[in-house]
C-alpha cells in the first residue's frame, strides 16, 4: 500500500493549522461580536436535496460526491452550506426572525483538480435571512470590515447590484441576461477584442459594451436608466456604510458569476498585498430558499464568504503571522526533581501560560534540540540549585539572555 | 420533496451550537495549555488505507461509507481520527517527536442508528506519538483532569494496563485473551451466573472470575504476579499521577473493548451527574502506527478521546449552562437616528462586547420581542433625548431595572 491522502485534499500540519485556527477565530469573534450563532449541520445530505431544482445548479451536482446508506438511500457530500442553510430553516419554522447563523466547515466537489481547485475545501459563511432592509446589507459588509481590520490586512469593498444590472440589459433589449452578465464580469480582465468575440458568439449586441464601459459612478448609471429599484438599493446600501464608515466603491461590471444572487453583490480585494483575488464575496438572495423550499412564504437572505487559503496566504505574504508559529509560549527542562518540574509547569498553564516538560525522560540538550525546532520562545532550568533557592532560569531563546526569576515573577515576563 | 436531514445525522441548531462551541474551546484550550497543536486531515481517506490490516478492524470497515472520486478510485468517510493521524506521521518523517497533536472533527459510520448512536459525531481527539515513558501517559491523564475542572464537573479517573490483564491470563493458562477480556471488563455490570455463562459459551475457565474478583488493590495483582512490567508501568503511573496531583483509581477489570491498547487503559467518569457513562476514556497504543505503516520503526503513542455529546448532556443536567444561551450581550434599540444606533453598537463591538442593532427596520416592541426570544440579558434604547443628553437607557432585562448612562459607563457594565 503506497499512503497518500486523497487526491485534491490536504492535510494541514500544525504549523499551518496553528494559523488557520487563528484565522478562525478571528471570524467567529467578529461574526459572535455581530450577534451571529454558530449552526452545525452534518456533511451528508440526501442527494434529492443537493440536486434539487433551485440548489446548487448543474455545475455544481455534477461535482457532487454520490453515497448510499444502510437503506440503500442515495447521499450526497454537501457542495455549499447555503442548501443546508436553507434546509434548516424550512425543517425550524420556530427560529425567530431575522435568524443570523455563521457556519465554518468544510464542503466538497469531485471535480477537476489543479491550482487553488480542491476537491475538500473550507467555507466560513455569515448569512442572515428574514430582512429585505439595506441595512442588513449594509452589516454583512460591515462585518468584512471589521474582519480585515482585525487581521491587519487593508481592504477594498466593490459593490454592484443585480438589479441593476438587469434592468440596463432590459433597457438595451438584451434578452438573455445571464449570458450578458458572463460577459461584463469579465470587461476589466479581457481586451476589447476578445470581449466583443464573447459577445458575438452568444448573439448579444457589443453596444453593451459601450454603455457599461460609461459607468464610471452611480450617477451615470441612474443618467441612463432613470427611476430604478435598483439604483434605490444602491445609494440606500451606501448610505447606511456610511454609517459605519466603511469605505465601499461602486463597481458596475461586479456579478459574482452565475449565482442565485438576487440584489447587492459584492467583492473584497486586498491593497498592497500579493494575493489580488477576492478574499470574501457575497451578496443579497431573496428567491432561493423560499424556492428550494417550494414556499410561497418570503426568505429574503444575504451572506458572506470568507476565503480561508486566501486569507491564510495573504497574512503570510504579508508577514503577519510567524512561518513556524508554536502556540507554546514555554519549556520547562528538568534537571533533577521531576515533581518539581511538573508543579511549576502545572502553575504556568494554571496562569493561562501555554507550557511543556519533558514527558520522554531526555538530557537537557535533546529537550533545547525539541524546544529549538519547534521555535518556542522561553525555556524554565529546573536543576536542584534553582529548587533550593527558589530562582529559576528563564532563558529567551532568541536573544539567549538569562535571568535568575522566582516562579511569580516568570509567570508576569510570560503572561499572554 | 419531504426536507430531512439524513437518517442518523443532527443539525445543531444556535441553542446547542453555542455550548458546544464552549465545549470545544475548553478542550482547544487546555491541549494548547499541555502544548498539544493542531492537527487537520481530510474526511476522505483512500478505502485501501481504511480497510488495510491493523486500521479500524472488520467490525469498523463494515460500517465505513464508501465513494469514488472521479477517477475512479475508491474513496471512504474516516471512521476515527486515529489511522488519519498515523498518516500523517508516515508521510512527515521530519515531525519531531514527541509529536503532540489534537483534532476536533467529525467522523462517519454506517451502522445502525439508534439511542446515541449517530451515523456522524464528533470525536475530540489528543495524542502525542514518541514517548515510551509513564510521563506521557500522566500528562494526558493531567489533560483529563483539567478539562473537567475547567468545565466544573467533578470526575474521576479508572484506569487499568493492558499488560497485567495478560499477564494475569497467561498465568491462569486461558489462550483467547480477547474473549476473556471482553467478560472481565463486564465483572462490575453483570451478574456472576451471567458471567459464567458467557465464560462456558467461550470455553473459559470460571476460575478468572474468582482471581480477578479478589482485586481490589494494585497489591493483590502484585501478589499474584509476582515482578511484572506492567504493575512497574502501573506504578510508575501513579507516581507520576501524584506529581500532578490527581486521583487515579486502579481498575483491575477496565479494559476498553477489543481495542488496539497495549498499555495504559482509563476511563473518566462523573460523580454526582446523571450521566454514567465514560465522559473521556483512552490509553496506549504503542503498536498499532508501526503496524498499520508496515514499519519497523516504533511509535509509541498514547492518547485521549472526550465524548463532547456526553458532555454536553452533563453540562445540561448539572444546569452548569443557560439553557437558551445567547452570545449576545445587547441589544441596541434604534428610535430616532440610525447613525446614532450603529455608532453606539460599533463601540460597543469594538470594546468586545457582542452587540446586535434593528437590521429590518422594526418598532421597538417587535424589537424587544426579538431580545425576548434570543435570551438577549441587556438593551439600550437610542432616542432623540438620549441623544441629546448623551446618556442612553440600559436596561436589563432579566430584573426590569433601567439606569441612564453614558456610553462609556455602558461598556464599563457589561464589559466580559
Amino acid at each position: 500500500m503506497k499512503l497518500a491522502n486523497v487526491r485534491g485534499t490536504r492535510d494541514y500540519l500544525p504549523k499551518e493549522a496553528i494559523i488557520r485556527e487563528k484565522i478562525i477565530d478571528v471570524l467567529k469573534g467578529v461574526f459572535r461580536q455581530y450577534g451571529y450563532s454558530p449552526l452545525d449541520t452534518p456533511a451528508l445530505e440526501y442527494f434529492e436535496l443537493l440536486s434539487a431544482k433551485y440548489a446548487g445548479g448543474a455545475e455544481i451536482l455534477k461535482e457532487t460526491f454520490k453515497l448510499k446508506d444502510l437503506g440503500g438511500r442515495m447521499l450526497g457530500l454537501r457542495y455549499d452550506l447555503t442548501v443546508p442553510f436553507s434546509r434548516v430553516i424550512a425543517l425550524n419554522p420556530e427560529l425567530k426572525m431575522p435568524f443570523k447563523r455563521y457556519q465554518i466547515a468544510k464542503v466538497w466537489r469531485n471535480g477537476p483538480v489543479g491550482l487553488g481547485r480542491y476537491r475538500e475545501f473550507m467555507q466560513c459563511d455569515a448569512d442572515l435571512v428574514g430582512s429585505k432592509s439595506m441595512k442588513a446589507d449594509a452589516e454583512v459588509l460591515a462585518i468584512a470590515n471589521s474582519v480585515f481590520k482585525k487581521l491587519n490586512l487593508e481592504a477594498v469593498i466593490r459593490v454592484n447590484n443585480r438589479k441593476i444590472m438587469n434592468a440596463v440589459l432590459e433597457k438595451l433589449g438584451v434578452r438573455n441576461h445571464e449570458d450578458a452578465i458572463l460577459v461584463i464580469d469579465k470587461i476589466e480582465k479581457l481586451s476589447k477584442k476578445e470581449l466583443i468575440k464573447e459577445l458575438n458568439e452568444k448573439g448579444i449586441s457589443e453596444e453593451i459594451l459601450d454603455v457599461f464601459g460609461g459607468f464610471k459612478e452611480l450617477k451615470n448609471v441612474e443618467e441612463f436608466l432613470g427611476t430604478d429599484d435598483g439604483i434605490e438599493e444602491m445609494k440606500e446600501l451606501m448610505r447606511y456604510a456610511g454609517c459605519y464608515n466603511i469605505n465601499v466603491t461602486f463597481d458596475p461590471f461586479l456579478a459574482r458569476g452565475l449565482s442565485f444572487y438576487t440584489g447587492t453583490v459584492f467583492e473584497c480585494f486586498l491593497v498592497n498585498n500579493k494575493i489580488k483575488s477576492a478574499v470574501a464575496s457575497g451578496g443579497r438572495y431573496d428567491k432561493i430558499i423560499g424556492q428550494l423550499l417550494n414556499s410561497k412564504q418570503d426568505y429574503p437572505a444575504v451572506g458572506i464568504s470568507f476565503g480561508l487559503d486566501r486569507i491564510y496566504d495573504a497574512l503570510l505574504s504579508a508577514k503577519l503571522v510567524n512561518e513556524i508559529p508554536t502556540t507554546t509560549k514555554v519549556f520547562v527542562v528538568p534537571i533533577s526533581d521531576y515533581k518539581v518540574a511538573i508543579d511549576i509547569v502545572e502553575r504556568l498553564r494554571r496562569a493561562g501560560i501555554n507550557a511543556e516538560t519533558d514527558i520522554i525522560g531526555r538530557g537537557i540538550s535533546k529537550n533545547l534540540s525539541y524546544v529549538n525546532s519547534l521555535s518556542i520562545p522561553y525555556v524554565i532550568f529546573v536543576g536542584e540549585k534553582e529548587i533550593k533557592s527558589g530562582k529559576f532560569k528563564l532563558r529567551d531563546m532568541k536573544t539567549g539572555k538569562e535571568k535568575m526569576l522566582e516562579l511569580k515573577k516568570i509567570i508576569e515576563v510570560l503572561s499572554p
